[in-house]
């Protein structure tokens, strides 16, 4: 039978701030993650992604490439992060000019389970859990749903 | 660069009945289990919660403090308990008395990818896959969609 | 206290074909990965699942018994499938004779945080990240929403 190529998940060539704290087992490589800030297990962050400070990143959570998250940040259980919308009916097989990019503001929470397609989120924004957010949020308030909507 | 503060997952300090199952890796502490339940791998239970007889917990489930769980319960494959329903527009910072509590009744089958805002959910209780149960359910039947309602 | 009956995850009896690529840890048994096919870390994949040439299965997916996936699929991060859809009210209990199969075809990309219940995908479908996928696909296309509709 063929060999099968095992690759092993790893916490390597973070720049962190003080007092940062990750749980293993977790995937996390090549990012920044700012001051205070916390990751919980079963967690993957992939390279160039940005945590600012004081930041929670609860467990089973995937943060992929090209994602900013700004300060005081709060990003509940089992959110999935998304780069590729399949613009062309299929996953860009690493073509990143296919990619998009999300920013997430200042004291923004996102609540568990929730699916994040590649947008900007605005300060002071509440994601209630199992959301799943294809827009652009530009106005501070309460949003929810599949898709999200503003509901506060 | 600062250092790192590392913390590792653990099956720890969990009051268990007879014939408990648990895969590895998963981070159970200071909780209860009873009697013949099963816990999957990559599930993160969380102290003070109670889990009955005869329950399976499937993997990638997360299972919140202030969660009771009781009889012949299924929980399926990356379920998110919740427990902080951002009362005040953000993550509670673990002041618990901002916290909500959870209880499911006997023989209540949760499907997978389910969401599970602080509520009472009664016995016999089906919750269909992907569901985000918002409100407490006080009859018994089939409840599914975002948020979820009965179907049957 | 009664003594915990521990069991670990582990990749074995894996039938592979040239260059496929695993990361641990996930919990991969008796079922067939073909040639350059990509798995992430947190992954299940019970016993029997058939996966063709060229997929991907992104990090926390849980792929069941008596699925089967073609040729050049793309399946997302955090993706469940499902195999009981709780006939009697209840999970079977390992009653496989109230299981139910899943195949999806080929050129089929699958969005992150999906849940796939028991169903047939024909080749050439994209499904939106955090949709629901109830029914049969039988049409070529874009589908989104809980429950998953055609979109484009």
């Amino acid at each position: 039978m063929p060999k099968l190529k095992r690759k092993k998940i790893d916490i390597k060539k973070v720049k962190m701030g003080k007092n940062v704290t990750i749980y293993s087992p977790s995937n996390i490589y090549e990012c920044e993650i700012g001051d205070n800030s916390f990751i919980g297990p079963f967690v993957e962050i992939q390279k160039g992604v940005k945590i600012g400070k004081n930041c929670k990143v609860q467990s089973h959570t995937f943060i992929c490439e090209l994602v900013k998250i700004k300060n005081n940040v709060f990003v509940g259980h089992g959110v999935m992060f998304i780069n590729d919308k399949f613009r062309n009916y299929g996953p860009s097989n690493r073509n990143k000019k296919l990619w998009s990019k999300t920013e997430v503001g200042n004291q923004v929470s996102i609540g568990s389970n929730s699916t994040i397609l590649p947008v900007k989120i605005c300060d002071n924004v509440v994601i209630g859990a199992g959301s799943v957010v294809t827009k652009d949020i530009n106005t501070k308030g309460v949003y929810a749903g599949n898709p999200a909507k503003k509901i506060k």
